[in-house]
């Protein structure tokens, strides 16, 4: 029986000119640094370097996207790991998670996950066999036994990864300091401030996301000025910590500006509890521009990611909480609705906006020229399902010809899956050298183009959208 | 001249490293028995077992996508065959309609009926010429004389197809005696309930559907109890005469539970004709949720499939009736219509629901995602308009990646084309092979897995999806 | 250094076999003369027959997507030769604006706009070597020389192109008396009428545009019938000068019909100023299916494209007019919107109608479908971000298994951009005739067919479509 192993040329054309030069490229590319600028690693797990103890706990039940799929096919959350919340606590067995999870490896054939998984487990781990019902107990063993060691801590990795930069993502309110001690112990990593909670009166967490952040800012959020500064101070506490960007996520892109009296007596009417669903639905849409007003004003860069309906399995949420795959796109408007904010700082030099979706039909109808007119708009990586192999093509295919390459915000991993960092800019860097071969053999691309479009790609595109530099 | 051929390698791609995966994948699964859960094959047609005598009335006058085309191009749909709905009827003349046909055959160039008519004409009939205006009556002749034979009668081409399991589609009210006599007889044909005109008062023929169901149930359909009896009894009659699935179509996949009372009230005053259209609208979506709990206790298999506009031409309605290929697709939307009936019944073990559409846009967005999730939702053949070489490539791009190939259902033809079902089937078999060969030589799925996945999407997963093990 | 070449196997696929048909079947057809039957060149220019003196005036500032690409980019229009509106007008150092073209050059890479400047650069004026900022100097006097000569004339350009056909847009109050010139010149040009500002009583010009039309046409437009009767003049007038079509632009699809008694009040509510906005777009719409009822009785034939959303950066809009690469388009809906239209005219014997879209997903859902039945339908060819190499083979793809190759209406190269009509011509022919390439080498193409269908696409289509026999 022959070693489970990777294709050298995974991702690439098999036809042999275009695999010719798309190899020759991503040699070019492949050992540049990893930037990682939007991503959710926990801040605490590199402070405290320590590694997981076992497969299960490492690969399997942090992963939404892998319990996902072994739930859609019939295992219970509760036999995958998961605790249901409110209940006792207890110690999942994790060699029985890890067995069944290689019993139903087969789940992942062709999939995203199946690629990082594989990637992760010969390349970073070594290991030599598929998993399998039969294989189940050997590979545990064998990964046990790597983890324990020295160079699987969080921090050897994130230098063996060649990371040369990594953005968490964290609440207005939250603690900083942890990110304060990894500046100290000189690693690159900064926090992104997430606001959502507090700029979104619909959501239920809202009044709370404000008490915690006034005890964060000692700011007093009782009437709108000071609920603007608070946030500007905030936003000032993650820049002097290294960030350059924040994140928003939203259902969808609607953007409404209300005057400066029409906001502050919308706030303090939600703060009393006398505001209907409409206004709070339009103060959040007000916001995403008062966010886009800031941005302009610090250079924090602007992300922005809508489309997806949260948590749309209602029982399942009760009982298990939030990211556990049932998160679903629907379809997306961005021309009309993001049309205000762009009026207004679409041209500002100091504003830049990062734009990304889960409905791939704003690719080329809406999202490249809006990316190819606005100087301050950047398009962002496929999101989320689209972070795959056939993804990243059909969203070069679509946005390349009406956006160019200049107008792409490059590659971000998005994961908290930290094994996998290397593995997913490994598929974008080979998708995209690959796609850019695919341009050069068939006579659209200057051969001598393709090794600088290759690096903005892989690289150059993501600290340049991202104020890296 | 050389005679008119089919090619070995259609549908497979030219590249050789991929050509020589995706034949030796085909090999292994070409010969594996048919099986069609989702079709409109007349069952008297198998019954009485007799042939169309000539080719026109077998191949262009029944089938809305030979007369679509044609008609598209300025024939009449008089000349092809089809009267005028009210006339005194008459027989067409067949071998006219044929020529015209055959003058006509270059409008089906790089189309997927272009492509079953060769597969059927040159594979099934022996035909060595394309069809032309030159050589019609030649055809005509050849094909006249191989209707005659019994080999061409419609169950010795059952046993050709090498169908295991055939599905015809029947009204809540129809007479089953037919089922019971193809039983008898040992054909593996069951019936499928399609209930929309009992379930649906939006309706023309709403109130006449219910009269025919009462008398076909003998139960009375005065109130909401026993109208539920009523359908509850037809499902009943169904599964004993081998149905493991429903069927139903609808405009939007749009579902609302009501409240026992409200559904009960809202059915009497529709009964009673005091009940508005937005009521009448929402009795359909709620009837979806109820059909979804009778699916749940009785197991048969759920289809619903939404986004067909019909009867779009209405002076040609008037004139010639239903389905003259003037049905044509809308935007749908999944998310948040279907949230009611997954949310309640998606985790349930014994419910299953088989999601068709024709909008393409919903494939990555939508359907892969809840049926990457759901346990109880399986992803539909590509339908209609993509049961075709593009359409399928495109389906499997947008949905395995993000659903994996074990949430997917495998393939339905949907034909009432009879002679076309082995073709149809060959034609999704071969793209099936050569998109997962595809995955194979660029290094994406393992190539000792390769041969499961083309099982699995030939065969195994429809078997699997419909309960037919 | 080697010279910048032009790949003689552009557009086509690297794979031999598919490479070898497509090269094959495009030599056939490279030679046909163009057909030009919607474009936007200027008919003073043709007439007056002087060339631009510089690069700078003749390829970039007139160019809204060359515009584009810089300002997206961050260089502001004013210096790229446009002049804000209302400030006192001056000469644009065009060796400036070149040199600035020339240095950001890289960003037109694997673009459409970069293919077609390559072409023109290089095969039309002898260019060998890349626009850079280094060579910008360079080729800024090389092509002065050049546009000097009289075989860059207009007119010489028009026969060295092989132009069989060209139209210009016009509006409907135009002087027609240039055209009425370069017919007597014996130029093959002819106008085309597009009425928006007529028909389109939400627009801020409706009321002026009224008073010109009453004016050209010398028919008052003081009540419905008169006003009617005024547009029906126009269309005479244009098409005594040749006209076989007309366009017609809308946001969206929509086509109402209102009786005759309401669309006369409506008009003389709107003349009075005494409408609402609603009554005003209902009337917008109600226009479309006069126009049609027109088409069908003069045989012009009707062009309608929808989803723009024009001017969307509202300060550089007013800063700078339209035409400045901010229209952005928005999703459509065709199958409902426009049923009032092809319900009553969709097969009507003269009416012929051309429909493009900027929303790819109407594709396969709606366009195909609807010009896979209504005789009147020809669906248009990829318009704007989608004249593009990939845009050009998604739409093969999605279109041509549904809708076949004879309900599509070939190519146009709607553009302002005279040079580079060849180059827009010269890809859609290499990006057709490598798409039946394609099919043939995938066996879903007789071989025998495949030059039928490759002359179809790149002439004979567009001849037929446009009724330019």
């Amino acid at each position: 029986m022959t070693a489970w192993q990777l294709d050298p040329n995974r991702c690439f054309s098999p036809e042999p000119s275009q695999r010719a030069v798309a190899s020759e490229l991503f040699e070019k590319v492949r050992g540049l640094p990893l930037l990682s600028p939007h991503g959710h690693v926990s801040p605490q797990y590199l402070l405290d370097d320590i590694q997981s103890p076992d497969p299960a706990t490492l690969l399997v039940i942090p992963d939404h996207y892998v319990l996902r799929m072994l739930y859609s096919q019939g295992t219970p959350l509760e036999r995958l790991g998961r605790q249901p919340l409110g209940g006792s606590p207890y110690e999942p067995d994790s060699r029985e998670v890890w067995r069944r999870f290689c019993a139903n490896f087969h789940l992942f054939a062709a999939t995203p996950t199946g690629l990082w998984l594989k990637h992760e487990l010969i390349d970073l781990f070594g290991v030599t066999e598929r998993p399998s019902a039969e294989s189940a107990d050997r590979l545990y063993d064998h990964l046990c036994e790597r983890l324990a060691l020295p160079e699987y801590k969080p921090r050897a990795l994130f230098r063996r990864f060649n990371l040369q930069f990594l953005s968490t993502t964290d609440g207005a309110a939250d603690d900083l300091s942890v990110h304060a001690r990894l500046r100290e112990a000189g690693l690159p990593v900064a926090p992104t401030l997430r606001p959502d909670a507090v700029v979104d009166p619909t959501r239920a967490d809202w009044t709370d996301a404000l008490a915690a952040l006034e005890r964060r800012a000692q700011i007093p959020v009782d009437d709108y000025p000071g609920y603007l500064t608070a946030i500007r101070d905030r936003r000032a506490a993650f820049k002097a910590l290294g960030s350059t960007a924040t994140d928003h996520a939203a259902l969808t892109a609607q953007v409404e500006r209300l005057s400066g009296p029409q906001a502050a007596a919308t706030y303090s009417a939600l703060r009393a509890g006398r505001a209907s669903a409409v206004d709070a639905a339009r103060f959040a849409a007000h916001m995403l521009f008062e966010l886009a007003a800031m941005a302009a004003e610090d250079g924090l860069v602007m992300q922005l990611h809508v489309g997806s309906l949260r948590n749309h399995h209602g029982a399942l949420h009760l009982r298990f909480g939030a990211d556990i795959g049932a998160d679903i796109p629907i379809a997306t408007e961005w021309t009309r609705s993001l049309r205000p904010l762009l009026e207004e700082f679409g041209a500002h030099p100091n504003f830049r906006v990062v734009l990304y979706g889960l409905d791939e039909t704003n690719y080329s109808r809406e999202l490249a020229p809006l990316a190819g007119h606005y100087p301050a708009v950047r398009l962002g990586a496929p999101w989320w399902f689209f972070d795959s192999v056939l993804g990243m093509e059909r969203y070069l295919d679509a946005v390349v010809e009406t956006a160019g390459i200049t107008n792409l915000a490059g590659f971000v991993d998005d994961t908290r899956a930290y094994p996998s960092i290397e593995a997913r800019h490994d598929v974008w860097r080979r998708v995209a050298c690959n796609w850019l071969a695919g341009r050069v053999v068939r006579g659209l691309l200057d051969d001598d183009m393709a090794p600088w479009a290759a690096e903005a790609l892989a690289y150059g595109q993501v600290k340049e959208t991202f104020r890296l530099g």
